[in-house]
């Protein structure tokens, strides 16, 4: 490897989507979404990774729930991301969750370099990003643990704060220097805030970082012993080929704990290139006003709005008419099952609210009415006692599991394309304006082998709809849980 | 008839629904909806009214286009109502629509005495309504144009105000009094409004009036003699049995007025009785406040609302989740298709999305995704290109005409209960669970013979989907029009 450090970017994927609900769903976090731009976050954050590093050298790091939805977001980029992966069996912050990926990547290479990107933040100026990599990556090499500073728009309480020691400068690229870190304090309180923001020498942390994989496992061995441990019985196990139940059991014992208070605020290599691209951690609905376009009035808007008179607001529809009067710094978000109405300045409580739902076992905090598969998607239009109708959408080319199922039987309308439909011992075709219906137990495949997109209208019935009533006998996607 | 009085009830139920959009719809306005209570407010009216008169006595006063719901919410009066509809051709304010029933009531009885209620006001106290109506009636018979007067708690500007002649008194009945009216003062200033209210002795004009059928024809032949002698060609053309559509077109042709400043302003017959029963015309959203239950922290809520910290807000859900946090003095109305949020103070502009939306020729501004049908009801659930999902639902012994259609095919699966189906020469029975398939330019017709409410989902394919693609053949309800 010599000098030139050999970067391999990772992607931080595994956040929940309670911030940004009813748009974000547990099931559907923010990375998923279009914030703002043609692409989703997670899109974004790939296009800007590979422009520094082959796809195959980039690992994701999520959970089981949303490493489907990733892939699909994902697929132009699919066959360089095939063993990329790196699943938490359960969210356990992010320390446990860099050094899984750390370990994965010395194994791969003891030399490697990470760069650690969250999955769902903005980042504009993709040649300043690139030379900050570049920087850090120089000081990675030296065996420092390498943060990017940004520069203070206001008092933030959520993100910490780092002081460079100014005194040396430990790299210089053009005007980008890397320093050591004076100070690290995470979190600080409003007037503390407002201190630093003042002083005009803090910078927050971002939560992107550059590091040697070696040097982070040997600092969360150094400043968290029982999390190295843990690893260290994780890596064992991998390498005898443990079974995946006795490695899902040692990860879920692991210290929850973020690698900023756990090992960044503890460490003596710690350093920061204070960076010039502008950036947002879009935290909430109320951070929007930093990265998205405004109309003169100073509103943010999108879906079939139609407005009157409101200023500085953020109104987001979809199909459905939202309509809108004389609004001042609100939120307004609109989605087939739910809305959100709320002041810019209690967007952060947006948390409490999906804490409710998840008490009330209310659907709406988990997923949306449409859900995506490798296949396509489906979406719910109305479900009652004893019924269930969904849209089902299937890619040219897709097809889902030959399966059964035990609780309901199905009737398919198709409204668009041609399906190939197995029933039975049967299959035949189905064009637009044909039907058929597929008993209980009866063995059933929809397939689409057309050019254009296959689009019907399911109706189910039976004294139980749950995703989990699914036998599969046969499926493209290797899947063996529901459909 | 001599000194007793034979009254009638006439509910003016012609009114659009563009105040309480999106709740309301131009074919579903207020008086249709369950603003407070378990009845809607023309039912809450009728009530009200069949109190005082029996209910063959009662005239409904509206146009075609909602003669259907109206006589659905109604049913319980059926039979009663069966000869009671007038129906205005078109809406040319309140009086074209009042000398065209004045003028069927003195054919009917010339004696008659006329009780105007708007079907979507809100009125509480039956005991002094009855009270108001009867002292009134006893004025009405001595040829004089009565309005009750409410006590204003407010200086609203959009109400009609009224200063009674208190040197006498006309007629006495416990603490109720009847006066000439000494001033009448149509939608006055704001400043004005303050004067009236805080000088204590004007009256909000109500809206609803007793008289003679005959005095109010006199009194619009003095003051209104364009619309008189329309109204006379009316009469004519009814008497010698004269075409609907020459009836319709006379009708047209009618200057639109209010009886307000059409009539009793210029009146030296008017009279007011001043009343104690409480009343509100629920003009706007922002007007709910004076007759809903609220909340210990002011806020009206229906549906499936979760909210943290509002205060004194309206939020108004149905199935859909609906958060809101830290309102204030904000209305919320979400439906199937369509959300509303504005300050309360803003409410009155409610009018102007529905203007906006009517030019862009939205569909949310003219009905609901649910369309009530005299056997049940349908609902969309989803419309795209060449394609539309309902679900329909029949009451208990309730079909739908022998029918079919020029553009479309047709699935149904059954949901709930038992349909009988008949299709081209076939007559069957669907359970839930069961389906079958209409095809283009088949005669065919569901009915529900069972105990149990039918549901079904419908499936439509074709090029064109619109409800007047419909040919009837039979029909149990009369119908030649739409579905």
């Amino acid at each position: 490897m010599g000098d030139k450090p050999t970067l391999y970017p990772v992607i931080m994927a595994g956040g929940s989507g309670t911030r940004f609900w009813p748009l974000s769903r547990q099931l559907f976090p923010k990375q998923l979404l279009k914030i703002i731009g043609d692409e989703t976050l997670i899109q974004q954050t790939m296009r800007r990774v590979v422009k520094g590093a082959p796809p195959e050298r980039v690992l994701i790091s999520t959970n089981p729930a949303q490493a489907e939805s990733i892939r699909v977001q994902l697929s132009e980029w699919k066959d360089a991301l095939k063993d990329s992966f790196v699943l938490e069996p359960e969210g356990r912050n992010t320390a446990p969750a860099i050094a899984l990926v750390a370990l994965e990547l010395v194994r791969r290479d003891p030399e490697a370099i990470m760069l650690v990107v969250p999955a769902d933040h903005i980042v504009k100026g993709q040649r300043d990003f690139d030379a900050a990599v570049s920087l850090a990556a120089s000081l990675a090499l030296e065996g420092l643990l390498v943060t990017f500073g940004i520069k203070p728009i206001r008092a933030e309480t959520g993100y910490g704060y780092i002081k460079p020691n100014t005194k040396t400068v430990l790299a210089r690229q053009g005007k980008l220097k890397g320093y050591r870190v004076g100070r690290f304090v995470e979190k600080p309180n409003a007037m503390k805030a407002a201190q630093y923001l003042k002083a005009g020498d803090y910078y927050w942390n971002s939560g992107m970082f550059v590091w040697r994989a070696a040097t982070i496992l040997e600092e969360i061995r150094r400043h968290q012993p029982v999390l190295a441990d843990g690893i260290d019985r994780i890596g064992r196990l991998i390498n005898q080929g443990g079974a995946k139940a006795a490695i899902d059991e040692e990860y879920r014992l692991l210290p929850s704990i973020s690698i900023d208070s756990g090992v960044m605020e503890r460490s003596n290599k710690a350093a920061v290139v204070p960076v010039s691209f502008r950036w947002s951690d879009v935290g909430s609905w109320g951070s929007l006003d930093e990265v998205a376009t405004k109309d003169r009035a100073g509103n943010i808007v999108g879906g079939r709005v139609v407005d009157i008179d409101s200023q500085r607001s953020v109104v987001y529809g979809d199909r459905r008419v939202v309509a809108t009067i004389g609004l001042l710094d609100m939120v307004v978000v609109d989605t087939p099952d739910a809305t959100l109405v709320c002041p810019k300045s209690r967007a952060q409580d947006v948390k409490k609210i999906v804490d409710i739902l998840k008490q009330q076992g209310a659907p709406e905090h988990l997923e949306h009415l449409t859900v995506h598969r490798p296949w396509g998607s489906y979406t719910v239009l109305e479900e009652g006692p004893g019924y269930k109708v969904k849209r089902v959408t299937v890619h040219a080319g897709g097809r889902l599991s030959l399966q059964l199922h035990h609780k309901r039987s199905e009737h398919w309308v198709v409204i668009a394309g041609t399906a190939r439909v197995t029933r039975g011992e049967e299959v035949f075709e189905l064009h637009v304006g044909q039907s058929t219906a597929i008993p209980v137990e009866t063995r059933h495949r929809l397939e689409n082998f057309g050019q254009d997109t296959l689009h019907i209208i399911e109706v189910q019935n039976g004294p139980y709809l749950g995703e989990d009533d699914i036998v599969r006998f046969k499926d493209d996607y290797g899947r063996t849980a529901a459909s």
